[in-house]
């Protein structure tokens, strides 16, 4: 009796505790995620009203560049990458310097063109904002680090308006094969939190119902063959993410220089292809969604700009371009074989996220949060065999094998 | 290049290997349970027509632990607690026997109003029928392990009708704290076969969209707050069901004798209350649910029944009985408070669940299955929260304690 009383009494008073610790990342991220949307929009629309906004790639790539070598060296890379790092190896300890540089490299970088997601800066900035207050509250290093996982989870519901799927990414891409399920409480707080803060400023988000004919086993498993494809392109992702790394590092060009090469690249292939690969490209992953024509081969046109302005001295995250690619390789799919070509673009955008990031049971969820819950099993199965079928790999290098896929 | 290739083929050649297996789980977990659930429908139609049917539970109890202690001891106890005890200290080595009298125990014990679930026998089954097939088709005993966990997930979906939860209910219900990620995608593939198949027998399901007020912080703290309580309550059902369990013992009649005395003991305490507690209980449950008024101490009479029913020579499982005491536990608080008593029943019985059974990502993804996406974060914050405050107990006692909760 005596025993169930203290037993109790410890789990009361950590509920409590990491419910308030959580709303404060939860509504830090929320406000800092909201400015970086914000201006965000507001730099894009600035820029690119003109046809050849492009152009200026070199120099946006070469500013982003310079200010990360000079300002905050750990800004670099895609934000998630970072974060996972220094939990893993800082106990989540992350500059506050790494905050702004990241969050203005990173608008530099999307507005005129580089192509990158916005989730990762949003991570990064949500883990630096955690780090520094678990410093400035004397917490544990323990307690830093579930902090520190709190910042990834408000980042990723913010910028996608998905709270528990950022939850669960949060708990699952630290570790390949395992789930943290001891901090997803303080992390769902955070994402609630920090999702509804951004809402209440006016951030809106992409939901879009999809329906899908009546059950059929036939279906289900063309799902399941979707979802071997989907692993394949994640598989091409990394890879192709990797090898641009190791080319960019033999480069006779240092950093920031190497941003105007690289921008030059991106700039060069643009006029010589489409536009269409450039920046978030979230226009093109909406039709895709809403089942509109996307040029057959658009997913490896994606992978290469993303792989160059990552490598090349771009700044952002990884999962719009995953998200972008995802889509059009599944409406590619869908058209190949005259399936629906919607419904496996919206399969094809998480189970992307599964395949690459190693996070099944956060992009099954993502999926039911974006396009409602009749998509819920289909999802489930495309994204568990894509995350199954790209192997021990990963778009996050620093993400730990925990537990074997087969 | 050959290391990736050959990669591949081993994982390619797993998922196939495994979307067979888990099919055949589905189809045969499916056919099963849905003889089962044709069957307890009919039964409890013949019997429960008459108002004081209930007064044959002492026979009832008494056949129904005869034939348990006579034809397959195996069968004994809540269903799925022994499955789990199976897969870690047996690898899921089942044998067919438990099958069948499983199934007529459970029926016998519902019909005539023993309190229990309905789930806990179809995880018997299911795994029952799996661990056969596994020995039909010799394979390794790691193997037979992953299908008989398939067993466990394709019985849940079918029973509740919710696959995706299914699924994560047998991943996550075996070791406290950790989820098993590998086995994920052939347990959803069973479930998704099996959850079909029952269906297109006509077996339905209970949904209910339920529509929240705009988000507040208010009514997250609220959610949470209800939380702790939930916990509370999972914490006095496991505690219950050990006390009753040792008391049972004590008694000097063994079994199948006991089961005459269980019978009796019911049977008088319906007279002497109410009728309400027995059975599944699913009406209350429903209209719990649907925002009806229910006594405000129902959790506590359910509670009762079920340590009673399930301790002295009844079979059956034990979640059913968990959403009826955690909705009508949720309607109780919502009353006292004057909130909204639908929403909070809702909230309770997967809350109740995350915190008995120790499986909160599957309760909050049940809840968004049977009850809609809006409610979705609330009921993962209390699911969490319920997890937390129960402590590092469970209803099974079998679950291996994996990652402490704080």
């Amino acid at each position: 009796m005596r025993k169930t009383f203290l037993e109790e009494t410890v789990l009361f008073v950590s509920i409590i505790k990491w419910a308030i610790l959580a709303t404060l990342v939860g509504l830090v991220v929320g406000l800092s995620t909201t400015v970086f949307l914000k201006a965000l929009g507001l730099s894009g629309a600035a820029v690119q009203g003109h046809r050849y906004y492009f152009l200026l790639l070199p120099l946006a790539l070469f500013l982003s560049s310079l200010l990360v070598k000079h300002l905050a060296p750990d800004a670099e890379g895609h934000g998630t990458e970072k974060v996972i790092e220094a939990v893993h190896k800082r106990w989540g300890k992350i500059k506050l310097m790494v905050v702004p540089v990241k969050l203005v490299a990173t608008i530099i970088t999307l507005a005129f063109g580089g192509s990158a997601g916005k989730e990762g800066p949003c991570a990064q900035i949500g883990a630096g904002m955690a780090s520094s207050m678990a410093d400035l509250l004397k917490l544990t290093k323990e307690d830093r680090k579930k902090l520190v996982i709190c910042g990834i989870s408000a980042g990723f519901a913010a910028v996608f308006g998905t709270p528990i799927a950022g939850a669960l990414f949060a708990v699952e891409v630290l570790v390949l094969g395992k789930v943290l399920q001891e901090v997803l409480f303080p992390a769902l707080v955070a994402a609630i939190v920090s999702f509804q803060i951004a809402t209440s400023f006016g951030i809106h988000y992409f939901h879009q119902a999809i329906l899908l004919p009546r059950f059929s086993q036939l279906l289900l498993m063309e799902m399941l063959l979707a979802g071997v494809f989907f692993g394949l392109v994640a598989l091409l992702l990394v890879e192709a993410l990797k090898l641009a790394e190791t080319y960019a590092k033999k480069l006779p060009v240092g950093k920031p220089w190497l941003g105007l090469v690289g921008g030059a690249i991106l700039a060069g292939l643009a006029l010589i292809f489409s536009p269409l690969y450039l920046g978030l490209g979230v226009e093109t992953l909406e039709a895709a969604i809403n089942g509109g024509p996307v040029p057959p081969l658009a997913f490896l046109g994606k992978i290469l700009f993303t792989a160059i302005t990552l490598s090349m001295g771009g700044s952002g995250g990884i999962l719009t371009p995953v998200f972008f690619i995802g889509s059009t390789a599944g409406s590619a799919l869908a058209q190949l074989f005259h399936l629906n070509t919607g419904a496996f673009a919206a399969i094809g955008m998480v189970a992307l996220l599964a395949g690459a990031a190693n996070t099944p049971i956060a992009a099954s969820v993502m999926a039911i949060e974006i396009l409602g819950p009749q998509i819920g099993p289909y999802a489930a199965i495309a994204c568990l065999v894509s995350y199954t079928a790209a192997g021990h790999r990963s778009v996050y290098a620093s993400q730990i094998l925990g537990v074997s896929k087969s």
